[in-house]
């Protein structure tokens, strides 16, 4: 019988899972000390929710489930979008983060997969660029922690975008012409530009758009460029959010080009990178329609999310020890009751403890525990149990020493 | 538009949310202790692996995807099989947690949810009873550090189960000799008899099981019934383990009727409940054939899961605070930079923060803390501002005063 995952899903061992965890548990701490609460929504979702403003695209990706009238969630926006649509009397702002897995079922490649974890913060219920900035401070907060020490942050207004469309007359769907722009980074000026002429723009057209978006200078000359073409409103929005961005410590960079490709964005948009050439490991905006769509009522909202699966692409999975600390060996079967009891106060200090559980000889248990993580080795002989003390080894060094377990706990800790 | 969750599953709200988290955080915590390691799979697997030793009634329950080429989980303990068995590399013991949402498409009732959380530990490759003793002297610390104050553990063994039926010279399945068996606390003595009788056992068969299960007295009394009816070997297995369990300082009391629902158990099974009536909060047993039916080598094995919708809802939700430990209000919007620093200040001493993302008057912003489960409101007024201090309201008691932020770290965190 073949044993393997669906195709493009992945299992995780021990060691890759302690890392996931630990990466996990920094985003989450800081989410959390930026006041978002936790909140969670099944894996499925009836598919009517899912199909409001998924495009054609994102609607092939889905998993169908019980003969297509559920589905598994692609992201875990539209869930939260529904949970507020669906209870008015939640107190606004509503202010939530969640990491989780989402699935989509698109051709797998190098470091995309059709499960995959998202972690999102998003804020309800408030049209303020506070929310931006916060959410950019909060995402910044948890690169650093995560050790990233150089990152951009770029940031667009989709009302910009629409201005300007509007203004230059391009009859074109705005939709495909952001679709075309969304590629500026990846192909290049002289193809984006054949594009839009594709797309259905005259020459005249695409000149003036192109020279807009790809305006050199500062963010306030990019920003008097969408100032110039009628964009602003949306200038402003972003004139605002990076004054405020200054008070959290954080350059933003206008980027006229950036689109970001979901279709129910509707004002400003965000894109962190940890450097040229890597592509973003965050990004998100405003989505002021979406709830709209479900309820009826009109309910800003925006969030941001983080890429944890390019994160752990990037992070040097050296910096990460194993989940176990410490293994107690034990000399003659007669004394597995002292081991388990130097165990138990082992992890009464806060260490995670392994003890045998084989009936192994000595060589036999040492063998087990060079074939793992594990950093260091306990022996608990007839010597150690008369005297009270445990044999400790230092698996990097080879250093051994005979120490109470407190002690032994000191020395793993420090 | 009807907005809702699928059958069966549930959203939580962040005040639940927090609650689940810090349950799933201390059982995480004691996991980890124990030396097991974190491991994720997916939440798909192929059909043709869940179907393996997956009776008629867990085939019903598993939700189809892909026109019934993959399937969602139904738990834990699958998946887990199927990784040790494509890889007969990993070091043993092999000991992982996991703690993540299965699916079953069973019909809802109180307490029962199609989607819901299980949390497993087990340990691979050891026939030794060693686990069982570590695995019930985990699960009990879980349960203690949990606040239940009393909980009962019963123990059987497959073994004297199936030495038992041979020997009475049963020739119905064992299997429904089991199920009937598994429902004595239930219905009780009288009904079972019936079903056994129907179940195609005589009276001097259904007398002989019925007098075994049932023998009264302790522990040893009735691992002697077990020894005297051709279950001498089980009963030893049950021995060793009870001694080895007093060594954890756990008591557990023999209950030949014991069963399990699942197929798969082998050898000794175990449930742990809070008290008379409540059910099981925990269980598990030795599954040695699992991974054979998967490789064809035999891999010992052995888990035990908690149940933690059953404790969930054990629990007082009175007991867990929400996730945001301060709200930083702002009397004016010229102040907001003031607030910002304040925040992050506090949120570098540990604490969950949040800050006014609405431009709101300080009415408005009092409202909105009140409408939640934050516990304490710090004012930055202009006054404020030049003392470098923040007026820091208990909203409990409605004590206030003006601190510095750290101050306020320590009031808070006390």
């Amino acid at each position: 019988m073949e044993l393997q995952t669906p195709r493009g899903m992945r299992d995780f061992m021990p060691d890759q899972m302690t890392a996931r965890k630990k990466v996990i548990s920094v985003v989450e701490r800081l989410f959390k000390s930026y006041g978002y609460e936790p909140f969670d929504t099944p894996a499925l979702e009836l598919m009517e929710t899912l199909m409001v403003k998924c495009g054609d695209e994102t609607n092939k990706q889905i998993y169908r489930v019980e003969d297509g009238k559920l589905g598994m969630r692609f992201d875990l926006t539209v869930p939260l979008a529904r949970v507020v649509a669906s209870d008015s009397t939640i107190s606004k702002p509503f202010k939530r983060y969640c990491i989780d897995k989402v699935w989509r079922r698109e051709e797998p490649q190098k470091g995309r997969y059709r499960e995959f974890l998202q972690a999102d913060i998003d804020v309800i219920g408030s049209s303020g660029m506070e929310c931006e900035a916060e959410l950019l401070a909060c995402a910044s907060e948890c690169l650093k922690a995560l050790g990233f020490k150089k990152f951009s942050v770029k940031v667009n207004n989709r009302k910009i975008l629409d201005s300007v469309i509007k203004r230059i007359g391009i009859t074109s769907k705005p939709e495909a012409v952001f679709r075309v722009l969304d590629k500026l980074e990846k192909t290049g000026e002289g193809a984006v530009r054949d594009e839009l002429l594709k797309a259905g723009l005259d020459k005249t057209e695409t000149d003036e758009l192109m020279s807009a978006i790809t305006e050199k200078g500062n963010n306030e000359s990019r920003l008097k460029a969408a100032d110039n073409l009628g964009g602003k409103d949306g200038a402003d929005e972003l004139r605002y959010m990076i004054e405020l961005c200054k008070e959290y410590g954080i350059d933003v960079s206008v980027d006229l080009s950036l689109v970001r490709g979901l279709d129910y964005y509707t004002g400003p948009v965000f894109e962190i990178s940890a450097g040229e050439g890597i592509g973003s490991i965050a990004g998100g905006g405003r989505y002021d329609d979406l709830i709209e769509t479900y309820s009826g009522q009109n309910v800003p909202a925006v969030g941001i999310s983080l890429g944890i699966e390019r994160i752990m692409a990037l992070l040097d999975g050296d910096e990460f020890k194993g989940a176990v600390d410490v293994y107690i060996a034990t000399v003659k079967p007669e004394l597995y009751g002292n081991s388990i009891k130097v165990a138990n106060e082992l992890r009464s200090y806060g260490l995670n403890v392994q003890i045998d559980l084989m009936k192994r000889n000595l060589r036999k248990q040492f063998e087990y525990v060079n074939s793992k993580n594990i950093g260091y080795i306990g022996v608990i002989g007839p010597k150690e149990v008369k005297e009270k003390t445990i044999t400790l080894r230092d698996l990097k060094t080879g250093e051994e020493k005979a120490v109470t377990p407190k002690q032994a706990a000191d020395i793993i800790k420090s």
